[in-house]
């Protein structure tokens, strides 16, 4: 099977990787926007060989787009407009309805498969590339039904044979629940660091201070930009949702401190030590 | 050397762990007011002996107090009351200003260390106790001026020989940072814990597609009321302080979410970004 990643960054560069280690692709080309990130990743052996957009429809029986979401409905289109019946063009990002609705009227939609493996760290670019990545975790494929059988079959095979678990869902749903496992921490972790920043000037302190408390909770502040604009974009209504909520929450939280409602105050951090009995299951 | 540790949950029986283990004390004696904590940490051996205040006072050299915040002041002024000049008192807790203002006036202030060592886990009681705990972390002394340097330098060995570094800072200046870099984190985790325990009802949800990046920023939401209750209620100016600007960045990312102001975001997540220069250099 030959196989051509499209977008060379953390997660295609990651995913290109496991194809190789796990020996699923004879062949793995690489296609990315910048040259740059192009010539580092073959530097780096994440790629076989770099190719055109053209070369990649003409050679490629599975085409993986793993661009940011904004540039994904554009790729899937161009990519569905020039594809057999025979080739599988999936993508990996982050956000799923925006996407399935604008491929849904496409006369070879069947030829696509919506995944979204739910992996990744705070890096970015072909460097943040790792081998080991995605085993143990879980891809959803959203809108299975809209897909061939033997497309979602190949997806399927690819995803276990890296180490993943696959779940189904609607983009619907897929897109409230990625709004509250990992949309909002990002936003939390962002936030906080930007408030540390600000309020604390003195960088040293931070850097002596820091335990491995803070290292984890804005761990994610450290994401890119150009990953995470387009996802609070195109989950925009979810994640404002969430916010909402999150943001109503600390307010109470805060005035039963301003009150010293001690009781009031445990109560919330029992409830919040429950997540402990979900999270160890793991 | 004979060190009673007074409290054997996370901190207390790690500490214990770590003078035994870097062979710093001959005896290491322990205090629990549970005698269920007590008889645990005795079978787990993390001390050789559990004893009474009275005999605490008795036999050890060094006293040191590792009990939840609001439990600190009552028992280091009990046992000034009650050392001679060659002992040392010393505590560990997260909040400096409060103990020291308490203890401020006691004739035999400068037989007492007040020291907070910046490590710790989302674990606690007898069972949370590690070995190689603290190594390679920060150690605050506060008012080390009001200390007898005998005593301070006995403290500061200890905390070497475990394998960290000393930091000296006013009481003031201590809590304001731990607000920043620890105690603010803690409340963002169990709010977003909260939250999204709130809006998704699907735990098993919560447990399929949570990735690393979730689990990272709501570890600290396993943390116990026990111990952070008192923390938020002795350090409540400073922390409501951070919290109250927390919120206000999180409203205006959230506007400028809501009015697609990709500049803003883009400016927020970059000056987040910069976060990266300082953790990275840990």
């Amino acid at each position: 099977m030959k196989v051509c990643v499209i977008g060379l960054g953390l997660i295609g560069g990651s995913f290109a990787l496991a194809l190789k280690g796990h020996r699923l692709a004879e062949c793995v080309y690489g296609v990315d926007a910048s040259s740059r990130h192009a010539e580092k990743a073959l530097e780096l052996g994440l790629v076989d060989e770099i190719v055109s957009l053209d070369k990649a429809v003409e050679v490629a029986d599975v085409i993986a787009i793993a661009t940011p979401v904004d540039a994904i409905p554009q790729l899937a289109i161009k990519l569905l407009n020039r594809v057999s019946d025979k080739q599988i063009v999936m993508d990996m990002g982050s956000t799923k309805e925006e996407l399935c609705e604008l491929i849904s009227q496409h006369p070879r939609r069947n030829r696509f498969v919506a995944t979204h493996p739910m992996w990744g760290t705070e890096h970015s670019g072909p460097e943040a590339a790792v081998e080991g990545a995605f085993a143990g975790c879980n891809t959803v494929i959203c809108e299975a039904e809209h897909s061939d059988k033997d497309a979602v079959a190949e997806v399927e095979n690819i995803f276990k044979g890296i180490g993943m678990a696959i779940m189904y869902m609607s983009a619907e749903k897929h897109d409230t629940h990625a709004a509250y496992v990992s949309h909002i921490s990002h936003i939390t972790s962002f936030i906080l660091a930007t408030t540390v920043l600000e309020k604390e000037r003195e960088s040293d302190t931070i850097l002596n201070l820091a335990g491995g408390g803070f290292e984890s909770t804005v761990r994610l502040a450290k994401s890119s930009p150009d990953m995470w604009i387009p996802i609070l974009m195109q989950n925009k209504y979810n994640i404002l949702d969430v916010l909402r909520e999150y943001i109503h929450q600390l307010e109470i939280f805060r005035k039963a401190i301003e009150k010293d409602n001690r009781e009031e105050i445990r109560e919330t951090i029992n409830r919040a030590n429950t997540i402990r009995k979900i999270l160890d299951k793991k």
